[in-house]
């Protein structure tokens, strides 16, 4: 299943949730993931240069323990980004605490954090729930759900994606959270993807990088890059299924889980009302279809006409015009749906009713030919709406 | 006298402006400008691949011409882009036939068009008035007056700039159209300096250019770049003055008409509630700070703070650090007016009220430090408004 559907929690993990104070609401904000022992671990992590105290701490920990973690701790409420030295520390204290009381290496400890930035992280309410946190962890597909709670800001639904490998021998299972800027200070996409197969860390990493590239990093709901990021893939062993006998199976299940997730996300992005699928065709590789893509997808002329379900095919030309791809303009056809609206950058004629039906629907097609070569990519974006200004304009303090 | 001033109309010029029934409100959509000789010309145009007719008949008639320019002819209320073959036959016939009025080379015509694009030119329409608008030009205030309004589209105000030079010897006089993507189709900015200094093209060129670097280069209320922008520069030679004597005085009046009409753009985009004066200092060089101004001014997230007067300076350090400058996080300094908010990337105390009237002012100042050189740039942005997605999300059709 993607989406709404059986969770099939890989074996070797728990879950647990619990509520530190941290966000002024009173919801969860404090969630654990526990391996029964040691994980092999992959993370993709922000490209922004301006990271959080936690992204650094990760990183350098994974390094550190070669790709093994044992246990990932998570708090919401709280980006711990901004908060220089005094915010790595807090970070630090967290996972040493958490690795004094479960007797392992602090490097085997993976912190996350999502939420405000510029504030410090209140690391004394956090250490205050480890013990409990550790207490209560289970393999309940309920506690793994009260995990993908707990993790979550402002999104407005859990975000699950769970399939089985082998008839259920074994499993790939992700949760996320996220829904672009959704916070009022920063948004943070979080995702934690869990297997039972049996894999070292350069495996994942690779099958994960893969599996990214066409679901985390083919979306845009705004076009702000995260300080936290975070995409990790742990795999425990513990269903005795080698990586090696189902690799084909397992690459098709992780890619469905993230690019479920990331559809999730989208969905979900702050004041949505259209999703589109854009499709760029022809470029001469995929790169350049990236930037065409990301250029459309960035554009305040086109995602307000989206918003209004406007045919303006013209905004779309314009962009790839100035994306920076040396497109020939006489090459370039857009279409809305399955009609041509414009072909080697000329208007076609078409039924602008039609058209305006097409994006009209919650999710809608457009394609765009550039006349440049074989290569294609499918990137799903949102539009932009007067209640998306509305929500981030607001004046929060 | 910049914006509402008086206008000191360089000799050699006159004008006039028609209604030729291109635009549905029965608004003057057609102007010219007349010089009594060849004046020295100088352009720069859209770096958009998508270019309009107009811009690319434009282009190669000044290269014919080797920069001559006798007459200057405008429609608004159609962009004549995205037309095809039958576009440039549309805008030649135009030229052609206003040059066959003037008994000159059609090459000495230049051609701008703004308004919706993918329509077909009415080049009939236009024809039609070609022989009234010779008939009734004049060099008067007034008749410039005309000229500068009949040129908008959805603009609010005329946007002029007008500096003598040499105690009234002679002058240097720009008007300008443009408001963002203020067209529910598609944005264009015109802009036509006018002086009667004597000059050659490749000197006019060379001035225009560094002016244009510091005014309408520097500038930006949405990220995208029309088909259609035209900035030039024409010079009668009529004062007597030769450029070679007022070099440094031009330079800075030309630079003072292009700010001020970059000015009056920005100050007249969209749904604009907020002028931001973006200062980057400690750049490496020029054109890291461009990127850095661009990359903070198109940032959803930063422009919707904006909006609500929100000193949310996260999401100004988070497009730094997404730019694609190799910054230190640690070097990095964010001002809100004259206050320090976050340095080395960590926040700093202030009073977050202070800082929200400061932004609440109609045109606030805020400076980035980025910690790798000497070089500084002040660029002119704006906010985000739900007025303005409103107005670009009309289904127009």
């Amino acid at each position: 299943m993607t989406g709404s559907g059986p969770i099939f929690v890989p074996k070797g993990f728990k879950f647990s949730s619990a509520t530190a104070g941290i966000k002024p609401s009173g919801k969860p904000d404090l969630a654990l993931i526990l391996a029964d022992r040691n994980a092999a671990a992959a993370a993709l992590f922000t490209k922004n240069l301006i990271v959080a105290a936690p992204v650094e701490v990760g990183r350098r920990s994974l390094a550190k323990s070669r790709g093994q973690v044992r246990t990932v701790v998570v708090n919401s409420g709280n980006a711990n980004c901004a908060t220089g030295h005094a915010g790595v520390a807090a970070c630090k204290r967290v996972c040493a605490e958490l690795a004094h009381l479960l007797r392992i290496k602090p490097s085997e400890v993976f912190p996350s954090s999502t939420g405000i930035i510029g504030a410090q992280l209140p690391s004394g309410k956090i250490c205050a729930q480890l013990e409990p946190l550790l207490q209560s962890a289970n393999s309940s597909p309920d506690h793994f759900r009260q995990f993908a709670n707990a993790i979550l800001t402002t999104d407005t639904r859990l975000k699950l994606a769970s399939i089985p490998l082998r008839n259920g021998k074994a499993a790939v299972t992700g949760v996320a959270k996220g829904s672009g800027m959704i916070h009022p200070q920063l948004a943070t996409m979080l995702v934690y993807i869990l297997t039972d197969v049996a894999a070292t860390p350069a495996d994942l990493r690779r099958s994960l990088r893969n599996a990214c590239a066409d679901s985390f990093n083919a979306i845009s709901i705004d076009g702000d890059t995260s300080t936290n990021d975070t995409v990790l893939l742990l795999a425990s062993g513990v269903s005795g299924v080698q990586l090696g006998g189902v690799q084909r199976e397992f690459e098709a299940a992780l890619l469905e889980v993230c690019q479920s997730l990331a559809e999730q996300i989208v969905a979900d992005g702050e004041g949505v009302h259209h999703v589109v699928r854009l499709r760029i065709e022809q470029a001469k590789d995929r790169a350049e279809a990236l930037q065409v893509a990301r250029t459309i997808s960035t554009s305040l002329l086109v995602k307000t006409a989206w918003a209004g379900a406007d045919p303006n095919w013209g905004r779309i030309l314009a962009a790839v015009g100035r994306s920076g791809i040396r497109i020939n303009p006489r090459k370039v056809t857009v279409l809305i749906g399955d009609r041509k609206v414009c072909s080697g950058s000329v208007a076609c004629p078409f039924d602008k009713n039609i058209a305006h039906q097409e994006l009209a629907k919650p999710e809608s097609r457009i394609t765009v030919r550039l006349g440049r070569g074989r290569a294609l990519l499918n990137f799903l974006t949102t539009d932009l709406t007067a209640e998306y200004v509305k929500i981030n304009a607001d004046y929060s303090t």
